[in-house]
């Protein structure tokens, strides 16, 4: 979407099972968002032309996911001064735990905000972007706030064996 | 310091030694910051008034160190509506696996952005809060740029045995 | 319910699944408890008044149950004088290693007795709370040995093809 | 020492250099304490007589501490109805991670309360030993409230590059 | 059975479904055993006087499965002089990697040779009680032999697409 | 196949299932191969009689795949000069982390070029393969540049909710 | 050692630091050994040599020990009926998680007893050793249950300050 | 060097501690190299263009080292048509497990030949690309040969106590 402040990319058509909670998230909060395929491996001319031209392209936040060997984040980190959240999506064999170590351990000098693995880390990598843009949009801190009120008072009493 | 952007958090004492390497990344870009000691479990007290006031002093982005089952980051993004960066020290005996999962880990609802274990992670997490800030302040997205310029055309051609 | 020795609590409604164990554990032994949802992430105010509370409200022992990044058992433990045990729940990707490392890994000074994760560790946290609740109670002392016996009489000598 | 209401054991002399913090822990909240090397493998017909023998002792909680392969913990709760609290003793390959699986995976039916790998788990078994005597022991509990409350005051407000 | 030279013990009736495997490969090349639950938590007394009396009992190796902390196979080694395989049951949460770090792990001084996860290390635990008695039993060397070079033979040249 | 520049050989039946993939790959790319069954632990003699006149069978690239201790590719590394590439073969247990150490540890002195666990690692080590083929190969050199084309241009601009 | 009954090989000379423990407690019991170099990788020819032969040479039982990708006990044991136990010898990256792994997760066929990573692991294969010996030499067997009942002598009742 | 048909490039100056090592084989062979310093994050321009000029400027094997959230092996195999083997160089924290996984578990489409962590696994990425350039360089094979035959020859028959 033209304008959007947040990119969500992924390595592969597959990864939008998990990144789509991402893109309801932000739906959720009102925040316009460009969800793209960009393949670190298979098509590393569009990483390169992605990350480069993402500030250019008005994107202040970007969200990434991929999984197993995860290059996506940190090279997208490596050519963006922009501000970019990983999201280490489950792989088959490792559970993720090789998408997290390669995507959150990345050396002093190219940060990449990592949150969990799966569902939850692309839920908490929209919230964490609309953090960051409600630094400078009162509305949409407002709108965050109230969205964690609900959440809060979603919470029940007691746990239910219906539940 | 009284209007500082960043707020450096951390467990402990013992946990300076790697989170000081935040502190002088932001010093290098000229950022300033608040460095305080919160321990989630030692001083609970100061943890909801410093995570419930964080914004209200005017900080924008708190970056929080922690070991072992490290809870301080998660907390502060539990009570604070302002983006979280989260750093896991090394720990003793499990070399900061355990760290690194009690923080990445959080589940959908509170975000934290979780950075590498130890000064690498320190050192990615003030550039992070660097790029959040860089946003909204084009004098310090210069000052950003001209460091990872620095950084790229300090990476010699070929190794040196001396090196 | 009032009056009850044993707070059983727990992040969210998805972990009475595996904390409910605990509950029939404290049944079959006649050990009154009080089951709630404290979620130190979504309600840390909640957290806050019944870690404060607990004491007064004439809890003796508190069971925590959580899972992936879960702080909710050391949190609590920060705030109580009373004994905590907890419990890892399984996590989706990680398999509950991350709850228990969270759990588990507390620092000196706040200490969170831990056991196994899963259903067994909720089973056990109710045995736990039953041998210190014991210790002053010679009824119900006689019921864990009768309890103990009993499990003891049910191992059959040999294996069965129809187990 | 005859009356002792804490026992702390251990698989062997080396486990002494961890386990000495929670006897060191016991001597500042006043406890009594008697410390006892009882190996599970290399002298089992003690483990049994002490285990068996523990509650006419007049031991009211154990202390167990034991490294990689460490059986003592649930072998020792196996046999008695007090409370067991279970410290892995950091192992020379593994880091304790052999110790920790050991000790905390029990099955449903014998609890062991788990503490951290380490010196830290050593001194919160002492911490949690003295938690559950405190129930009934309003003097102690309020040494142990003073404790924490000068734990609590200890934490300075800012890191100290002397620190 | 009496006078077998062989006991498979397992913690519970429900490590007969792996350990069953170590009983029908001792079928197959005709070694007599006896097959009992053990449990070292639920019932140690059994444990204590199986393990001290089963070289009295006429048993020369003994095969002892068991999961999550599982203590049995290191107990009986313990307590008996005979050679001791055990077999790590695939556990719930951890897959079995808890089972094998406490089977494996044990200090110097009591031995347990120790097999693969699951079926196979059942079924190699067999094969090991069967190569230690061949040592005096030429007609089971024979039978062993032969059995490997069935084995042998049966491997296919090529992978088929029907296997 | 007679005079097939690319061997794939496997411990057992079962891994062709994953095994195939390399087959297929080869199979597009119009590399003939010749798929083998070579048990490193059930036909040693096989293995030996393999490793050793591979070179002399026209062979000039080895792809091995095994699962669990897989000592296949490397000890088919150890006797022959031909490049040998591993595929780690998913496990049951532990999900190919023991396969993975296995093949990709080896010491200084015999190299195994190893791929990821399962069906990804099996494609690329067809892949690599081609790619050495490749050096002298010109035909097979632009089949490779286009089959990779393919690849780029298969990946979608954007995620699709029917993906 | 002529007619010695205990194989003791291990991949290479660095090894000989940690199987020397196995050489010294075999002297200690009285038990003659012929310790020699046989890599898997480096010295194939010699591993299949020796493994076929070792019956033949009159051992009965073979230690072999390895690090990293460890593959001589498990290709030693598929080329001899022996016993074989393996001791996996500390890696200096993964501590011996990846030597324990290659060594311990054969297969179902080939059994290789596995004993703990490292010194522990040199001695307790030993013992073993000495367990299966022991089964037809009485004598044998008198001098292991002395050496047992003084290894049991020799733990303290307590720990001492100076241990 | 011009004209080298091996280029080792490296994420770091400090990745030449274990890099060299794959240099001084290749000198031990006789077969020219370059060795650059490449960071896939902090000189992406330099990786894009060396890994797509690779195959122009002559070279015919990548051998490339990174430690951490290992990128560079990857992203270069991603942009070219050459065989690209991986070193994972150990990490401060996580040992080099993170550097290989982050190597190894790449999607199916883009390979990269992973060796071992460390100092072993740049030796035998030397000796890899020696196997692949010896396919059509027969005297560089005799080379090889001998090198293989050398190393045969040095392992010794019995350990020593000087070793």
């Amino acid at each position: 979407m033209a304008g959007a402040p947040v990119a969500i990319i992924m390595g592969s058509q597959s990864d939008w099972a998990t990144m789509r909670h991402a893109a309801e998230a932000l739906d959720i909060l009102g925040i316009p968002y460009d969800a793209r395929i960009v393949s670190a491996h298979r098509t590393p001319d569009r990483l390169v032309s992605f990350a480069k031209g993402a500030k250019a392209e008005g994107f202040q936040v970007i969200i990434a996911g991929a999984g197993g060997a995860a290059h996506l984040p940190g090279m997208t980190a490596a050519m963006t001064p922009l501000p970019v959240f990983g999201v280490p999506v489950e792989s088959k064999s490792l559970s993720g735990e090789d998408s997290l170590l390669s995507i959150v351990q990345m050396p002093a000098g190219i940060p990449v905000g990592t949150l969990a693995i799966g569902r939850a880390g692309a839920v908490n990598a929209a919230l964490l972007a609309a953090a960051v843009l409600a630094l400078h949009d009162s509305a949409l801190a407002q709108r965050l706030d109230e969205w964690r009120a609900r959440q809060t008072a979603s919470v029940a009493e007691r746990p239910s064996d219906e539940g």
